[in-house]
């Protein structure tokens, strides 16, 4: 019913990953990718904290955010790039941790919108709690390259 | 008819900017603060970026939710403590920079939730140009301690 | 594990929904209603349409604000009223019903705001597809009548 | 600066709004329209409420997602029909009227997706005070009638 992930898509979705600083500097991983589905997560550490000592909104949001996009372009096709158009994302509790994960689905695709939920949990030894959830519109762009210079033009 | 920062408000604000391990990680300067007002930059830099090289919507997120998050808090009364129950963020053009701002207001305060909208924008040699727009949602605490253990119960 | 919705809160639910003129004049009906959970419904009618024939997006606004106004509604205290203070909704698909049916469920609850998702479907012969989704922010104020008069202060 | 609206385009615009039978149904005015620009209007009425006697939040929706869609409508090229993809609404105080007014303005122009922010005004005599905030992302579908039949596919 659901289309696998071909190793061509799984490949072009890693090397995007790959390319973002971002995700290095925070010390993110891509814990699982599937066709329309995107699991990403990051460790806790004193630089990724706002003032009450947890993860800090914008580390949530980052992962929730690219895990959605990941999601998305695991079911664009060959030779697209995907950009995030918009998200919206509810802080449910505290984001503890000790790590926190992103999982991202496709609800629904679309040649030039796909739509795309996400919930972030803190996730400890044997025990998840969930911390907040996105809800994200991305973006097809054909012919473009999924690298600098890319998305010139929406 | 706006009421000014009083100077223990706007320390408030600042010592709670500097306890957020995040804001140093990233290089984020508060670059002006007032009653219900509230700037923040970041300079481009590699490692905040995404695949097309540009700054990563995750950044952009950040420094838009911690505006409005600061804006809020400099009208929350004294003994309180400001936490962002939700955001929603629309990208409007490659965050390219140089530097990224975000300018946060105030458009409607109150006694539980404070609601702010936030511009981020592409600064660069005496030109802007927009790069997002957020509308968040935040929450006050009372006899809350702005600081680790501060914000155990919502 | 799940609290049941006891008889009180079932009719302090279902007669805030018989306040509002609003879902009469739609014709909207509440269908299902549990500790929460609420499923809203209302048939196609050509004066519920945009340019294209199909349900206004105001209606699927609607439908879906009102079912997790009161899914929240029904894990709230005696003696509250419920406020929506903030909802994001994607649309997924053209609106054509026959029968457009929302479903919400309170995803966090809590003492000051409860959120709640909601799918709305396009429900017809043995057959449904998604229509729309919602992520929504509520607001439980205490001691204030769920009438007019009710919601003065914020 | 600003380009004009052209009478072929307002003339697009207006006979769009002419079709959707639910502003007929709650009686809303298209009060103004511009290049990038519209203003809506419609006044109380106890079949629009809510249990607190205040406009229902789904009428607040309503004129704030037409508003949107038609100051997005406006800046489409012939050919073009408009589809709301997503919008985010805050509730900022109650909706009392005696009128409720809907003022939209596109803030990113583009060629796929068109971006609206709205205030609404509760609006009486000479005096108004803001009731709600939308940010919502609007969709340019080429060569798709504005009509029954026109927006099949996305």
């Amino acid at each position: 019913m659901t289309p696998s992930l071909t190793p061509t898509a799984e490949r072009r979705v890693r090397d995007s990953f790959a390319r973002q600083g971002f995700m290095k500097k925070l010390g993110v991983e891509m814990r699982a990718l599937d066709y329309g589905w995107c699991e990403l997560a990051v460790a806790f550490d004193e630089t990724l904290t706002q003032q009450h000592g947890f993860f800090h909104a914008g580390v949530t949001a980052t992962i929730a955010d690219n895990a959605c996009g990941y999601a998305a372009y695991s079911v664009m096709p060959e030779g697209s790039t995907v950009l995030t158009t918009e998200f919206k994302l509810n802080l449910l509790a505290p984001a503890k941790g000790p790590v926190l994960v992103s999982r991202a689905r496709v609800i629904k695709p679309g040649k030039t919108l796909v739509i795309v939920e996400c919930d972030v949990w803190n996730n400890g030894e044997g025990e998840e709690t969930l911390a907040a959830k996105m809800l994200a519109t991305t973006l097809c762009l054909m012919n473009r390259e999924d690298a600098p210079g890319g998305a010139a033009k929406k």
